[in-house]
């Protein structure tokens, strides 16, 4: 049987890969940066199970090509959310570690027991 | 040899093909397509050779799913932007038509002979 | 502490929505299918901890448009993947449910201790 | 009025920003580049106008991440089609050039005029 925290593990996967897939390669500038970040929040935060979300592209690496600007890219993405399944929570991140951008749990907690008499 | 125009041509294309397929698939309701059509135009304006665009994404279309959402796709986009090499310009338009997200030419023009002298 | 089973369910949602955001959107017909699953299935099967994948994309869904071919859509994904991480285990697979493009675990495992002696 | 030779220019525009954006990220190794590029030849040769097209992607630019596979990027892209509209041809293509991956008009060309009687 599949526990309500493996699925809200799950579904954090699923969330980072996705998001990851839909965005990478977009044009973008330190100019309209804030615009896709908003835009990828407002699209993860609309899908089952998706708790909170905050996404933050790192304008660092967005160096101006021939053209005055730059596409997103893996190493860029600095993301955090938490999903839920029933009474079970999991927190994730999408960040650079060692120079590939790393999905990983944070953290995760389910609510073993719950006493439903007075 | 290519002419401007032929180029403001090109160019026109290769942003209408590119947005349509970096987009579709985004996880989009209501509520959030103004994030979405912000983001597109943001990412779109910073690239080589385009002046103008606007993104209109079909409301009526986003019809809920079981869980409440829906995906950007071909039939919801409604985009004219306007590209310009040199002293020549293209419209062009993605819009819907007999159910196929078509991109055409809207119009183009160049300056044929420009007077140098005063 | 996350374990080596959360690891294994958490890599196994990232690669399903990866593939489907990745993938969503391509041109295809019944005739190019074969060679789109191929591709699907060699992209993913490079990632970590990916052991097993198969990707069946459903002919009967891809009715010809205007120009005689169709787009990859989220219901003509049939996608079964097993990913391990230590001794565990999860498969999961991506399958139409009720109109929707379902993710589900099927089945995880974990060798709960290993006898390190003879 | 569009001429045939303008949509010919166009939709190989169209081409070229379309395939790009579909696959770049796409997780890719030096073993697996050729189910890519068969890939994405067999999807591009389905949609309307385009007459041939050849993908090669660079091998020397799959360099092995930290999990020993690679991201399809924009340098690695070399890429031939040509279009038909009418009597009109245009042959393009993308490849690298000063390290943008830069799409271009090779040529193009049109019958201006055809007799019509023997």
């Amino acid at each position: 049987m599949t526990s309500d925290l493996d699925r809200a593990i799950f579904e954090a996967g699923i969330k980072l890969g996705a998001l990851y897939h839909q965005w990478v390669g977009t044009p973008i500038s330190r100019k309209s940066a804030a615009s896709i970040e908003s835009a990828i929040e407002q699209a993860v935060i609309l899908q089952p199970f998706v708790e909170e979300i905050t996404v933050r592209l790192d304008r660092n690496l967005m160096t101006e090509n021939t053209f005055g600007y730059s596409e997103l890219s893996g190493l860029m993405f600095n993301v955090e959310l938490v999903t839920r399944v029933g009474f079970a929570y999991c927190r994730a991140r999408l960040v650079p570690e060692d120079g590939y951008p790393l999905m990983k749990i944070v953290e995760c907690y389910a609510i073993a027991e719950i006493s439903r008499h007075r």
